[in-house]
């Protein structure tokens, strides 16, 4: 019986008690009493349980996790941040792997228990970043699924042979391939998204954009990824995180542009910017449009913010977006779970019986109260384990 | 020895090791190394120690806190959610002194010491909500202290018999006068300034207005309560909570309003919206404006959001206003802390020897990362007495 785990006086996300029985990493049982002959049980005390929350925009390799705190030192340009990284990040006492395995240590406390990351390639640094943050991946596969993308953070065609080491990141394991603001970036829009889209296309894998451009500027690269979407036959399989343009621009543009996200599938991975507009989640959401969430950059160079907690991230999308009602948070929670368990393609993900034992119980009474408040996690699952306990990470390091 | 306390093995601010002993509800040394002879010490394990948290804009009447969860049912409008409380309130199962005492208890979990908090009054209400939660206030004194606004949460003039009752409401033992909107609600600016401007003259106390009308509407109401604190020799006894239209407007029309309030001594208290404008908060302190901050409404029906802590709510103020540096959040910090103790005019606040023992300890390194990551306080210290732990209350009730 060294597999199962037996958890009692639990209440679930309609407030129904719920006992779950977990064996060999699934749900084998779960309703109002379940037969665990010879498993002792675990009271849950009333917790709510939810299944694992799902980061859909992380930066696993820049995160100094583990390291002293570090004073943000980068102007407020995109190109300050930039070189200020390509600085620091030689000297740094801890490698790629320690780091990223600290970070996810935090994520997995939070309750997360997939998650998709970007990693920077650029001919300077090569697959370095990408063998680290694999390395800690498999040191944590007990703990949080990682997917990967090849992330060309400086630019394709202004970093001269980026894509050669994209192409080979691919060979060396990353899932997707990335892509940063083909305008201001590269200055070459279709330069850009030629170049990603016909070596996805050649390796059969998905897409992920950053695109921080704003205003008119952003939406024409949006039109011009929906585009390339269909012509490359790719829906489904694209995503544009940050989109910030889609809030900036006015209603009238942008409605037909989410109708054209929705028809081409392609989806939007918000983080809730704070000082910048949030695209608005809720109508592209309506449209049809694959809306999750991630909490992007977490104690890194360009960003002191975040302690990896996906329910906080919930919040601040639904602060930004003007939520109130349960059904509101509850979408915003959405984002921050099953919508991105869709859009990793994560298998049996949920609380069904059969379903991937990922989950983890919080002292609220409903969903909408765990976004609001997001207090510690009692207890975190994953793959049918134990791995934290209010807010402390007990599983292997 | 019955009343001393004290802890070893903390952090200041700047990061240097200090001891604390206190005696009588006063820090009576603090040091690297104090004499506490006879004083069995308190191991900080390392953590940060901080003075209380001061949170200047809360609505302790309002709140929910302890009863069954309240899925929001207001529409988006402000008349609605005014229409709402109402409609709710007479059949609420706890009382308001239960409930803001619940609240209470919340803020002090996360480490508040000082709040002040607006209270509805009204003709039909009477003084039954300032009566309850000066009621919580007596009960709670050993753990916060708590100055109170007449707040005419449905207008002055428009609510025929406010003014009278905001008039009771000083006589049994308010410290303040509120206002709201004189143009939005009460549609007649001249009418409701004047009406309590006079008012807060003749009984020697302070005005706090909630202004959330925005652009040029609020600015012009900017400018005319700026107008009537120099008129009424006023200066450094007025705030404007919310004051969305300083984020509305152009930076042009807002700086020289901004010089105007920080020459008339008039405040500005934000809560960090999610959903509209927030004020230019570290230009408004560059210029000499007292800025504060507030929690403002936390699980009520007006707003599901909140669980009273401070340190988030500097988060959603440096994330709203774009603040990375360690000089930017330790900003954010100080509008939760000090600015907000010397706006509600606490003495003797801080951590030299002499002030008053109020004061927390918290798991993280430095001042930014308290405010970007706010993991749950480790120690409340009230007037010299452990009142939590670890994010329980452990008072009395």
């Amino acid at each position: 019986m060294d597999d199962a785990l037996y958890l009692t006086n639990l209440r679930d996300a309609k407030g129904a008690a719920v006992e779950i029985l977990v064996r060999e990493g699934r749900i084998a049982a779960k309703g109002k009493s379940v037969d665990a002959e010879g498993v002792s049980g675990i009271d849950g005390h009333g917790a709510l349980v939810l299944p694992a929350l799902v980061d859909s925009h992380l930066h696993l390799d820049k995160s100094l996790a583990g390291l002293p705190w570090y004073p943000h030192a980068a102007g407020p340009d995109r190109k300050s941040r930039i070189d200020t990284e390509k600085q620091m990040r030689d000297g740094l006492p801890l490698s790629v792997a320690a780091r990223a395995g600290n970070l996810i240590e935090r994520l997995v406390v939070h309750g997360t228990g997939h998650c998709r990351t970007h990693i920077d390639v650029d001919p300077e640094l090569g697959l370095a970043s990408l063998e680290g943050v694999l390395e800690a991946r498999e040191r944590y596969s007990h703990a949080i699924t990682v997917q990967t993308v090849a992330f060309p953070q400086s630019g394709v065609l202004t970093c001269p042979g980026t894509l050669d080491v994209m192409e080979e990141a691919l060979r060396a394991g990353a899932d997707l391939l990335g892509g940063i603001d083909p305008a201001g970036i590269d200055g070459d829009v279709d330069g850009q998204l030629d170049a990603i889209f016909n070596l996805a296309e050649k390796h059969g894998v998905g897409i992920d954009i950053h695109l921080h451009d704003g205003g008119e500027t952003g939406a024409a690269e949006v039109a011009a990824i929906v585009e390339r979407t269909k012509v490359h036959g790719m829906q489904g399989r694209v995503a544009i995180s940050h989109g910030f343009c889609l809030g900036d621009i006015a209603e009238s543009a942008a409605a037909p542009l989410i109708e054209a996200m929705a028809g081409a599938g392609v989806a939007n991975i918000t983080h809730a910017p704070g000082g910048t507009s949030i695209p608005p989640v809720k109508q592209m959401h309506e449209a049809g449009v694959a809306v999750a969430a991630g909490n992007d950059g977490i104690r890194d160079s360009w960003c002191p913010y975040g302690d990896g907690d996906m329910l906080e991230r919930a919040m601040l999308i639904g602060w930004r977006s003007n939520f109130r009602t349960d059904p509101d948070l509850e979408l915003a929670h959405h984002f921050a779970s099953r919508a991105g368990a869709d859009l990793l393609g994560v298998a049996n993900y949920g609380l069904d019986v059969g379903c991937r034992a990922d989950f983890f119980t919080i002292p609220t009474e409903t969903v909408a109260e765990a976004v609001v408040r997001h207090p510690p996690r009692s207890l975190v699952v994953h793959a049918g384990h134990i791995i934290a306990r209010n807010g402390i990470y007990e599983g292997r390091a």
